[in-house]
């Protein structure tokens, strides 16, 4: 074993890789950096090739082997897997393109401009060529899109050692053999068989005798993190994907659902945090990238904001007379925004890791409700004590205090019900989460604050 | 195949399951309830049996074979697996409890009282009973304490056909066999050789020979997402770990690290959202539970926004003069809050990704500076359009925009700052997420809005 593979010091290991190898470029000791290369993993080594600049990147690309080198490309990011490309000569890039595994090429394709896509396609394999095609030919996020049709299959009525042999034959080029699946005379799904069940079954049973009959499969449209769930579910390492006719299309592995349902927590979390998710990672874009992934939730904040804006002149006689009660709006918007940010966040994570599915909405947002007023009187008690020190008035205690009760039970009610209506109306309800959430208590929260004074004030 | 595995429809398959199991239970049809859970598979078994009442619960796990019924058990919650283990007859409990992998042990036992604790594990057979408590000797959340100690490991001199003798002895027994480790006579981790690897190598060749000697593993003590990001990593569909001597003491799987992520993904997402994230599912825990979730955050939000207050009162005078300057707190304080969370939320999803490992903080913080200010001039046109709408005064409208351009730009530096430092100094840096940086920006909000408009208005 390698030292590299401590753990705790690996990404310590990986910043020295990485620095060492832009050391022994700068110095043109390329057989040092060669030497530096062969013990480290082709991931490890994309990272450190990502680090150092676009000609060290074409330079250091070079000195690694043929098969190192198609290892590393498929772990580099698009940006520099599309300037690699534009630099190789010809049959270079066709080599590396042609050895990708499909998915990742068809990944690398939909970020190129569509003339390479062209050019390069065009002087694949044939057999490549198809491959790609057919990824292509689904919508991105589909399980047709991120499938490998790199699987191995074995015919039911073919005996155990026939099908080892064929393993043996046929594993040697495929991505992965997990699972090998065992189809009819025209492909059409009918089980699957471990290579542990082969191992363990006699040499000359028939396949059909030892397969799993109950395969869970996905169609090729389904959306990618339905595929992600059912992997999940089932604990599999790899699902086979099929098309209408139930003919065996590809295979997801469990390595891809670990990153599809990563990306989809990213997604969630930005979209609570009112940051448009698409696209490259959000530290490598560039600024007026960040800027239009910001700016759209903003402007939409900022324009439903100016209901406040209205509200509070429409009472101007109210704070007029108690200047006062300015000093508490902060407060209280503040307060009924966190409690709607609680709800409608629980509420999100929970329909998106379907624990929800068994819950019915009405006990749900009930419940949120009754929650929200007790997390309201618990504040209010200690909001009417901060009242009381800051101003003296009794009265205005009082109207911060109950107005909080009821913006609190109204904002929890509200950050569940909307992102459960978004739901339900097929939109993604992570659109209904925190930062609009508390926008839409404020301006419940402040006209509940300022009709609530004008009653306990005797104003106007 | 069977019908059930239409993922499409699975979901609302599983939902008949449940009703009918229902039904068959009330009418007392004992035999159609058991035909009816033969082809499902055990997780969604689990499931139905969630949706039944305790005594019902009883009655259905009572139908299942024995092989089925652990099968079953393991996806159970723990509070169900809890109420069932009280009813069992003593011999049933430790039938059922031996047979569970010793990790879906440890976690059961984790959530047990301890005194039954100690019942259930003085009666386990003398090898699960240790197995069991090397897992609970580590602490929750590490590695050593989601590995299972039942793994597959053949000597490194063997032969490649002794090899496979040996796993097919085994492999029975195991709970998992996608990797055999190769060891020397003391147990050390020597290496790896894959099923795949067995199957294409001859017969009569060393272990030792095919092999992999680069090896990732990870130390029990280490933090389970730290394993989960390796798996992730490197593709791996386990990780072997070991103690500080170097010899391997289990595995931890793949389909542990999908719901590790996904665990910590809800424990982010969960943190931005304000709400305490230990324990059971937010929707499956009682209403004080929710209560107690959720009150910590709310209390130190409310009380840091007591400074809004008092710093309000100290400037009545500017207030009490221009009462329209109170119009648009509620706006720039939003305002400042959302370009808060967008920054501190991206971070925290960088930060717990790995995202930022290569990224210098100070260049990050101050692109969020800037990002901030670009942001706040575009809002600022805006608001300075509505400031003239609501209120008609240039210098309103010019106190509002200025100050919510200086507002935007102090946002995103203290979301960026507070996350990093807290990240720094050894903290989860969720704890600086939204609603924390929300209050942060509100308070330097309004004392930029109130020094501005003293300075542009010549109050005081």
């Amino acid at each position: 074993m390698t030292q590299a593979a401590n753990p705790t010091s690996s990404s310590e290991l990986r910043d020295i890789v990485r620095d060492q190898l832009q050391l022994l470029l700068e110095q043109k000791n390329y057989e040092g950096a060669k030497m530096l290369l062969v013990p480290v993993p082709p991931v490890d080594i994309a990272e450190a090739i990502q680090g150092l600049s676009r000609p060290m990147q074409m330079l250091a690309f070079r000195l690694l082997s043929k098969s190192e080198a198609i290892a590393v490309y498929e772990y580099l990011d698009s940006d520099v897997q599309q300037s690699l490309l534009e630099e190789f000569r010809d049959q270079e890039a066709i080599d590396i393109v042609e050895s990708m595994a499909p998915d990742d090429r068809a990944n690398l394709f939909d970020e190129m401009p569509a003339n390479l896509v062209r050019r390069v396609l065009a002087q694949l394999d044939p057999s490549e060529r198809q491959a790609t095609a057919l990824l292509l030919g689904y919508k991105p996020d589909t399980a047709g899109r991120v499938m490998t049709p790199e699987f191995i299959s074995v015919r039911a009525d073919m005996t155990v050692s026939q099908a080892q042999e064929r393993i043996r034959e046929l594993a040697r080029d495929k991505e992965v053999a997990y699972y090998v699946y065992v189809t009819d005379p025209v492909k059409r799904l009918l089980g699957t068989v471990s290579l542990r069940d082969l191992i363990l079954a006699s040499p000359d049973q028939r396949v059909e005798d030892v397969m799993e009959r109950d395969v869970i499969f996905a169609r090729a449209d389904v959306d990618q993190e339905e595929v992600a769930r059912l992997i999940q579910r089932y604990d599999l390492l790899a699902l086979p994907i099929v098309d209408q006719e139930g003919i065996l299309l590809g295979v997801v592995t469990v390595d891809d659902v670990i990153d599809i349902l990563e990306e989809e927590a990213t997604e969630d979390i930005y979209a609570i945090g009112g940051v448009r998710a698409e696209g490259e990672s959000y530290f490598d874009s560039g600024f007026w990238s960040i800027l239009k992934r910001r700016v759209p939730w903003l402007l939409v904040l900022v324009v439903t904001n100016i209901a406040t804006v209205f509200i509070m002149s429409q009472y101007e006689e109210v704070l007029d007379s108690v200047v006062e009660l300015a000093f508490f709006t902060p407060l209280l918007i503040d307060t009924g925004g966190n409690i709607g940010a609680q709800s409608s966040t629980v509420l999100i994570r929970g329909l998106s890791t379907d624990e929800l599915r068994n819950k019915k909405p009405a006990r749900v947002i009930l419940r949120e409700l009754f929650a929200g007023a007790a997390l309201g009187i618990v504040l209010a008690v200690l909001v009417l004590g901060i009242a009381m020190v800051f101003v003296g008035k009794v009265e205005i205690g009082l109207t911060v205090g109950l107005s909080l009760i009821a913006i609190a039970a109204l904002a929890a009610t509200v950050g569940t019900l909307l992102p459960y209506l978004f739901h339900k109306m097929g939109f993604d309800p992570a659109f209904m989460a925190s930062p609009f959430i508390t926008t839409v208590a404020d301006i419940l929260g402040i006209l509940i604050y300022l009709n609530i004074a004008k009653l306990l004030l005797n104003i106007g």
